[in-house]
């Protein structure tokens, strides 16, 4: 079968792979779409995340979906044609954390495209049945391939316990801050502000139904916040960014006693915060890492059109043209870019 | 000022009281609209509520918007002009319920209509100003008062921790059934099932969003939600009609490990309920009485055109014919009648 | 080895039967003491609980701890010769329960001594590592198996948020109640009040440190815990008896706002409650089944000596004595008897 | 009537001032014992905490106890001779903080010996009643006057969720320090490492029941809590020192998914944290501000003997002496003196 192999940082290859037997808990999965991650992006021009490093030839992609074309002999749940939406993290399912349903904190997770383990840029995935979750009707291949940054955004809603009422800043409009504005709507948010300094990004979260938008460059981000909610601030703000200048801003655009979700990826591991703003304000900050239990609740928000997933695709490329599009997705005016396998 | 007092069941007269002047910390309001309430049905029908016994002249009427015609010396946050709906129960904020934040169970609370305290039929309305809450241009006088009951259901969602994803079956589709349902809506719940035994309100719950209606006289509730839950179970089934088929219904309805929550209320005290059940199936099942920190979120809901409120109203009367509103306002088609007052 | 078996209600009998060998991820446990549950003895008197019905022989007993003489392949964190707790249900670790954490509630859990499953009293078992929790040279065998029911204890405590400074009543001093107590004390609360009809029960509640006790046949449950906490009722009310009696006095000695947790097992299902008190009142009625994530916390609160579990035990006897150690332990005085099968 | 009134950084002298009267709602209390915070010491060193300037002479002292000698005409819950504990900081009662029981961020809060509102070293306090406890007869007015201080810890304990079996470190083993270590074991902790740098609180914390006791300048914090956590790291730190070491170390001495809370107040506002680590680990880091419903909860737990306060003290002086009495509590040896006013 046909992958794309990452063989060394900028060089991502066509290539031929033995075609995967499913194991008897799992399916068989001919690949549709897989949407192209900011870490694909990284690994491919990088070679490596922090302490994950490329040290062999890589399949890279893990936001995928596609058709069961086999099924191993424990599968009840699923049938060949379904088709199914990829959960992309697997679980040892037997440590502290699997026990507690944190799996997403389990420290033995097969994660695709994250070294050494493959990810899901090929014609056919192995996958157990339990993180395949069928897709309805009404919700496309595409948007199955993109429950997986959603799931980031829903979890991000979990973490933040946001709820009916709640003003939420987001710091960061690429796919991430976009994606999590439609889970908090979905949650109940009804002040919604994001910032970004990308202009094109502005508008295109104005486009997706943020009340307000910010250059923090133009106007400081906590009194344009103060000013959309009252003076008081954001009840729970998302830091989707990384970066640090936002990361810093995120302490004073919250309210007192508010909770800060810190979901982005910081270039800079250490980052000075002002901690005395965390005690007498009494606030929250809470990493939000990955996603559990996400999928089911993803795909319904899909199946019921309360969010325009598919509405972030700036492009689509055959899998033969892996390597253009890594170089469009490098873009920054770019959201998401999807890579057909099958369909 | 004219008021509208229950003199003795039944009797429902337009009577002339003195305009009250508001204390330091309080908003003086001339009321716009009211609206009539179950419970104001039934103090008219019976004289009381359990305990609560209708002794003396009765003011009625505890949904109520209007706008603020003086405000006491020490009120900062209101100005003449100020459109307001007014939150009915003013605790006491000095018992342990009121400092943990639960101040809908403080036991000294005064709550507008329920004896021996006044309520909002009236011209006028002095009252705290922090439990007036300034409805923005986007919300009318009618939408305020009906905050009231969309704090119930604002409430009942907050209780039941309905979040994103969620199953839920409300049982019974008067305005308590209603705004839940649209309260559940906006706090991220995909799949809502309504049952009633009225065909024209399970018709109205489709109109305004029900995934499904259920009469369960036709089909048996459990059987229903689990065909619409995947066989499952509804995440959340919010008990709204008070009958005690449906209270014990409802244990058949959740999902293992899912929430009941109680708001309406029974005729007889004591329903059989299984037990076994709560325990095997470990379920919570949670009260759910009047409401607390709603206002704000409920105005929000209706400035975003997240709810529709001011749908639920069949019929609006002018305070002079409160007597033949009251009557129309018993018929069981009738979702929701309105008393104006002032405007 | 030797197993004893019930091959039909009030047949138990010492049967031999092959030596398990572990699978690879399995143990192999040297049985060291078992103690006999209420259910044990229900299956022994019945041959039945509810719909799990004992249609071929089964081996019994599901409080057991021992000593590790072999481990599978791919067993890492257990050896040779390591003093375990065996948690005695097994989830599937793939439904949407176990995935949440909530495990307890598997619909596909392999429980010992649950038809058709077999227990603990044989000489050795074969389980799952990660379901057997090595113990510190501070805790014995014999609290290693009573960590089952101190597991269910724990797990009340956490299903009914016990917080420091809480006041709590459990109705029932069986080894669930007396433990639960215990339990409760570990997490904070500070006036605990026991009530049960046996009088011997309510003196040994009395010697492990309950600050009150009563019999309901001698003073109104409601009144006496008002008493206790000021007028105000309970905190937390866990029922551990299963009387109907308790079930529907448990709402009238919970405070305001306050939790009711269902954990003793109703002879009848279905139990007259009254409702107008659950919504009035904004109780949370909690089942709590089994438990879950509770191992290491009971072997710590062991090992701190926080929890007196061995001093529940009335009597030992060896598994040859097995029926008549049964026949002892139906005697209501008993609180906890102990099965020795190895050491 | 006496008080010791801090005319400029330095300079405390014993001054006559009017004796208060009651207002309706409050209580004149006696003070018998005050003790002398941190903060005291802070506003007597440099006039200033932060923003908060002494600008008009100031009576010091917030943790204070005394009996009841006078009572307003609408008190009903106390009665001249009780021994009463008194609650400093008294909100508003009115704002979104104070509806929602998060009265603690009350941004118009009076709060004793914070500028500009008088203390509690004096003969007399009027107080609103409701933020007098009445002490049983097992509290002495020394605990009751420490019940402050432990309200912090207990606040601690709540903001952490530490639960039973969970695991703690506590970096810092000033007064704030111990006795969130005591409320952390009285909420079920089972394994507590304090830090400290000075050698005699290391052992007093030893005395009072910590497991272990680390100074980080001989063993790294992140290590020393892995070999007491089985490598894992504590369910919760505690940062009670304010130092930035701790406060950055924090984030490496917490295990996946756990939860570090910050009370101690940092000399330097921004400290570099590791965001990374924050979101790769999900870490939950939250600020800790004074405490809210804490008072019944603290004096309970005196009651119970289950936190040692008054073992804290260690000296006492009276308050003619209380410049000197300052001066000794600077010792960093110190970790707690008590002035005496009446008795």
């Amino acid at each position: 079968m046909r992958t794309a192999v990452l063989n060394e940082p900028g060089e991502l290859a066509v290539e031929e792979r033995p075609r995967p037997d499913p194991a008897p808990d799992e399916v068989l999965v001919a690949v549709g779409e897989v949407g192209i991650c900011g870490s694909d992006l990284h690994y491919y021009e990088h070679g490596r995340i922090g302490d994950y490093v490329v040290e062999s030839p890589l399949i890279l992609g893990h936001e995928s979906a596609g058709e069961v074309v086999e099924v191993g002999e424990r599968v009840t749940d699923l049938e060949v044609g379904d088709r199914v939406a990829l959960e992309p993290g697997v679980p040892c399912r037997r440590c502290a954390h699997c026990k507690r349903g944190e799996y997403n904190l389990c420290p033995d997770v097969t994660f695709m495209a994250t070294p050494p383990d493959d990810g899901a840029f090929a014609e056919y995935v192995a996958w157990p049945a339990d993180f395949a979750y069928r897709l309805p009707d009404e919700v496309s291949v595409r948007e199955g391939a993109l429950c997986e940054p959603l799931s980031v955004g829903v979890h991000v809603a979990r973490r933040g316990d946001i709820g009916v009422g709640d003003s939420v800043l987001v710091t960061g409009a690429g796919p991430i801050g976009l994606l999590t504005m439609e889970a908090a709507r979905a949650a109940g948010a009804t002040e919604i502000v994001v910032s970004d300094v990308v202009e094109g990004k502005l508008r295109r979260a104005e486009e997706r139904g943020a009340d307000a938008t910010v250059d923090p460059r133009e106007e400081d981000l906590g009194d344009a916040v103060a000013r959309h909610t009252g003076g008081e601030g954001a009840d729970v703000v998302v830091e989707a960014s990384g970066a640090e200048s936002a990361i810093a801003g995120s302490l004073d655009a919250v309210r007192r006693g508010g909770t800060v979700v810190f979901v982005g990826l910081a270039d800079e591991a250490e980052v000075p915060l002002d901690v005395l703003d965390i005690v007498d304000n009494e606030l929250d900050v809470r990493g939000s890492f990955r996603y559990r239990n996400t999928y089911p609740a993803a795909i319904e928000l899909l199946a019921d059109g309360a969010v325009d997933a598919a509405g972030l695709v700036d492009f689509e490329a055959d899998l033969s043209d892996v390597d253009d599009a890594f170089r469009r997705a490098m873009d920054p005016d770019t959201v998401k870019g999807m890579v057909t396998v099958g369909r």
